[in-house]
């Protein structure tokens, strides 16, 4: 039995296993998730996200890390929230290269979780921001959402946050491929991390070339910072929390940061709207409506769209 | 002006620019679309359709041309459709190694024809198959479906057809790779191609191993042939059409073509449908529901379950 009030009670105390319990809830679409969606939503709202997206060996892990650190040296709760669309393992256990996120094991005031989406009911579209609400809700201030991978769907995952950061490396052509294929555009702040390591000033450079040519902004818009870390020995995080407060204070000064909630919730609102609408049209397969609908397409006696039609219908009048 | 009833009329008679026309209609994903499939659908279901995929280099393009020769001595009206997911050209252009195709370009019982589906509203789910129901309403006994690359989408676009042939040639580890990568799954016939070129027997041996790896099948069911061809000077391509015609036999006595058929326009009139919903929750937006929606949910005073049911009842109700 599932005692949704008691689990969430819990987890806005901050008992970790009660927060476990929820995001494992998340994790399996249950189908108690709409209850617990809404016995959380009056505690949401509070916490900053921030997406960490960059190829495999960029460093990634390393840099949410010597992140939470940081943001406990400033007294905040913080979440981890390590999200692999494609595993299809669950169930919170640190990954391999998760072990430095050991160091915060024992922190009573962090929050570290993986999340496997595959065999999401609903997808990634909103596996995500679920969890993230019950961090959320969970009291934590900075909720750090790093993707495992560079596919669309970490990227799209990424995107979802507050402040997006993409890490890059230097040495590395794919860091470079991987912001041609599309997460240049995502990145509000840009970290290249090895920065010890010959050819970082190069590829700060390149880099720089690349968002100056993908520039088209007005003035007063933001212009993504390009900072160095060694992520490895703390260096340049710091800065790197400077440059996410920074860019949270633009966007609060200028509306951005609600503005861009609203369209992250309208999002998920309408994805949940498509998942409930195409689940009442598997339902008509129960009364081989789209079968005989199909039958009839295939052998010419209807057209698709008048099918179409008549799905629609069987789904509105539902 | 369209006048959809002389195009149709038209096209059935086999004049190549009414088809052109028609198809382009699907292309630009006309609002006459709903009007061309309803006039199209009395004169469908008759083309056999025949999907070619793999990876650029294994000549695609010439075991098509190969292909339609093949059909053309055996007095049957074909019709080639080259599908390109990701090009935003659009208008019959032959692209450039498609010359081969120009072989045919003067037959008239050839109908040969370039498709781009990028920006199709509706996405590539139902494009190809609306093209298809075209060249079948035009007379085309059989459709060649070839696609361009070897992404996601081609593989579906390929996977839709009556038979799928996945195309490898030897010295491309990129062939086995692409197969790894899901394409052996959805092959009914494999040819490997340039059979002429070192390592070809290699590389059916390593396919026949791998298909023999994936096969969890019972008896009577169908096993995937290999063919060697060398295309390019015609040889195997007999073989090929064989291959072919024992697949489609295989499918007709054991009812499995129409099954096919009927899941493929199950699909397409599901697509559709969603589609539908999607625009109907898009002309929400016009009364600002969808964004006050957002906004209660981002603000934590409603949850996202809560705003998606508005969402449906929204939509449901139009």
């Amino acid at each position: 039995m599932i005692d949704v009030p008691t689990l969430v009670e819990q987890a806005r105390q901050g008992r970790p296993r009660a927060v476990a319990r929820l995001i494992s809830l998340v994790e399996n679409a249950s189908p108690h998730l709409r209850e617990v969606m809404a016995a959380l939503a009056p505690y949401t709202g509070r916490a900053y996200t921030v997406g960490l997206t960059g190829s495999p060996g960029v460093g990634k892990s390393t840099s949410t890390s010597a992140l939470v650190t940081a943001y406990r040296k400033r007294g905040k709760r913080v979440g981890v929230l390590a999200v692999d669309p494609s595993s299809p393992f669950s169930g919170g256990a640190l990954l391999g290269d998760r072990v430095r996120m050991q160091d915060h094991a024992t922190d009573p005031e962090v929050y570290i979780r993986s999340m496997a989406t595959r065999g999401h009911l609903g997808g990634l579209s909103w596996a995500a921001p679920q969890a993230l609400r019950v961090l959320d809700a969970a009291g934590c201030e900075v909720i750090l959402v790093e993707t495992v991978g560079v596919g669309q769907s970490e990227v799209e995952i990424a995107a979802q946050a507050d402040t997006t950061v993409v890490l890059l490396a230097p040495g590395m052509g794919d860091g470079i491929q991987a912001a041609k294929a599309g997460i240049l555009e995502i990145g509000d702040v840009f970290v290249v991390n090895k920065a010890d390591r010959d050819g970082a000033d190069a590829t700060v450079r390149e880099l720089g070339h690349m968002l100056a040519l993908g520039e088209s902004r007005k003035p007063g818009d933001w212009r993504p910072p390009i900072v160095k870390t060694v992520a490895a020995r703390s260096e340049g995080v710091d800065e790197t929390v400077e440059a996410l407060e920074k860019h949270r204070a633009w966007m609060e000064e200028r509306g951005e940061l609600a503005a861009r909630r609203r369209r992250r919730a309208g999002d998920e609102v309408e994805a949940i709207a498509v998942a409930a609408l195409r689940s009442r049209m598997g339902d008509l397969h129960g009364d081989r409506r789209l079968e005989s609908l199909a039958e009839r397409v295939a052998a010419g006696t209807l057209d698709p769209y008048a099918a179409a039609d008549e799905l629609v219908d069987g789904v509105t009048q539902a």
